[in-house]
């Protein structure tokens, strides 16, 4: 499953909080970027082929409430702040203000959750029945999460042109590459049953792909691309520095996925049950005796309730939560010392990044 | 179920033939387009993001055999005798053609036939097991229909910089839109069982989004803009005479679906039983007598046989194949009436449409 958990609280460093900014306060103000995007959406369509069929704006409308306006929207919010800090002051007005959000809103309609949950069997995604599920979507959901994509890409083509409207549709085309490639290596991980391959290694890889660049990567450039300061040395320092904020981000998910027993939803996830290649399944097989190794391999990947209690006792036998602690903290000072090594005029600042890890944290 | 029959041969209006093009020697030449699609999807993936998951790219090429290699590609072929036709002589050198094939070879990647054989249901395409009941693919499908769609996106910025990159970016998406959108009208006409939904009015919007724009106006609006013969007045007349061909396609499609009982498959198909707001379905509701309408009412939209069997006898007794016969020679004369009054040098030409509708008549 694709979660963008906006919970991330474990850590206590306190962070300089940036000027009260214009964004933040708009941020601020409760439903205000929710409201946004629906307008955004509304605009970006008008006068579009869509707008011919009345009853497909509608659907579209009920599309971005469904996968939008239920969660906290951090990725948009992420892009909003991170253009400001970057952008000369001179050039933050209503009107660029406005193409900041519009973008941001374009990254927050994440057409690919619609067939997340279809490919997960999901019932339900923010205490609401699952889009795929309603009665005039069932298979249509395809189609929509087709029509959801486009709708991306007539909201920028209405309110950008020239060399910035590329640089906005490819950047946007390769998250889409991204998610699908973490997508699609995290289900053949899953459906291989074959334990040699839950490596370090290739669960960095997964991470990189299904939760990095989405989360933090994307954000980020979206914001240097608004204010013209994208190039290869700033992808690249963005990259590295989001890479660890990813890892800490998608080691906490796998982590509460089997623990976190007062979670939303009042029970456990279900990635031991779907043999999904997390941090505990490389730990525990990394650690583990020739023995431990073998429970694993012959419990995994099953939905027998003992096998799965199985599990969980050979992730506590191996003490995966002493280590999980331990290594959010190494992950943790290793990303503040990058951060604390930037020169002060780099692109992304070192204040972003704060700020960013900041917000990941649920302090915005 | 979106159909692209390359078998349209009901009529024998004899066409000059054009003179022997580079294009059409090459596609004479037996699996020359399929071979060169395999080489233009391979060199467009290399480099790309894809490419680092070498098992993607295997994948990829198999998706790419299973939906565009198995059949004729007849909109490919029309791009590129549209291109040729369309640009000066002295422009045409194999550096141009090569960029025509790639558009061409783009546009066949149709990877929303992965997503409408989810929705009906099907289980073979071209004669093979579809793709999404592949034991390795299953729900992964949708995953790989939105690898597929960003496989087109990264082939055009290969071979494609600025404008023209954006045109062509923009008219893919605006022929995803309108595949998309044909696909809602159809699917929530026949859900609808509401039949005084089926009127002509109706079914041609959906024949215009779901036949038309993809199987006989992008073609040409791609020729026209690789031939940078591309505006407003060019689009609006490939707009008005593609009508009329793709009201004939897709009128044929409807009849064939229903009388075709000689087809591949050996079995009629299942329009009725599905309830499809058809040519036929609306010419029913149009000439039946109160009584014939309640007939029509009541059995249509059901997989019982014997209801079938009533809509199809109704069919008979309005004698519709009659109406048929003389509804495409009228649809027929109209559009060469059309073409006729052309100017000789109007974009697209007049000697262009009757080679687009000699190669939809399978006489290419």
């Amino acid at each position: 499953m694709v979660k963008f958990r906006n919970d991330w609280t474990d850590f206590d460093g306190s962070f300089t909080r940036s000027r009260a900014s214009k964004a933040e306060s708009m941020l601020q103000n409760g439903d205000y970027f929710n409201n946004t995007l629906s307008k955004i959406v509304a605009d970006g369509l008008n006068g579009s082929e869509f707008s011919k069929t009345p009853s497909l704006i509608n659907r579209i409308s009920k599309m971005t409430e469904y996968y939008t306006t239920e969660r906290v929207p951090l990725q948009g919010h992420m892009t909003l702040i991170a253009y400001e800090m970057l952008e000369k002051s001179e050039n933050i007005t209503d009107k660029s203000l406005y193409q900041a959000e519009t973008v941001a809103c374009a990254m927050e309609l994440s057409y690919f959750l619609i067939m997340d949950d279809i490919e997960d069997g999901a019932t339900s995604r923010h205490g609401k029945t699952c889009w795929h599920l309603l009665p005039d979507v069932k298979t249509l959901a395809l189609n929509d999460s087709s029509i959801f994509r486009s709708t991306i890409h007539e909201i920028l083509k209405k309110s950008f042109k020239g060399p910035l409207y590329i640089k906005l549709v490819d950047i946007f085309n390769d998250a889409f590459i991204h998610v699908a490639i973490g997508q699609h290596l995290d289900a053949i991980l899953s459906r291989s049953k074959d334990y040699s391959l839950f490596t370090q290694e290739n669960y960095d890889t997964v991470v990189k792909y299904k939760c990095t660049y989405y989360t933090m990567k994307l954000p980020l450039m979206l914001a240097m691309i608004l204010a013209d300061r994208a190039d290869d040395a700033s992808y690249e320092l963005a990259e590295n520095l989001c890479r660890d904020v990813g890892a800490l981000f998608q080691m906490k998910n796998d982590f509460m996925d089997c623990f976190d027993l007062e979670s939303e939803s009042g029970k456990s996830g279900t990635d031991i049950q779907e043999g999904k290649c997390t941090w505990l399944a490389v730990k525990s097989l990394e650690r583990g005796n020739p023995q431990q190794r073998k429970t694993f391999t012959t419990c995994y990947g099953s939905w027998n309730p003992e096998d799965v209690e199985t599990i969980k006792s050979l992730y506590k036998d191996l003490d995966l939560k002493s280590l999980y602690e331990e290594q959010q903290i190494i992950r943790y000072k290793m990303f503040m010392q990058k951060v604390q090594e930037l020169p002060s005029n780099a692109t992304p600042t070192p204040q972003l990044f704060l700020k960013l890890l900041q917000m990941a944290q649920g302090g915005q």
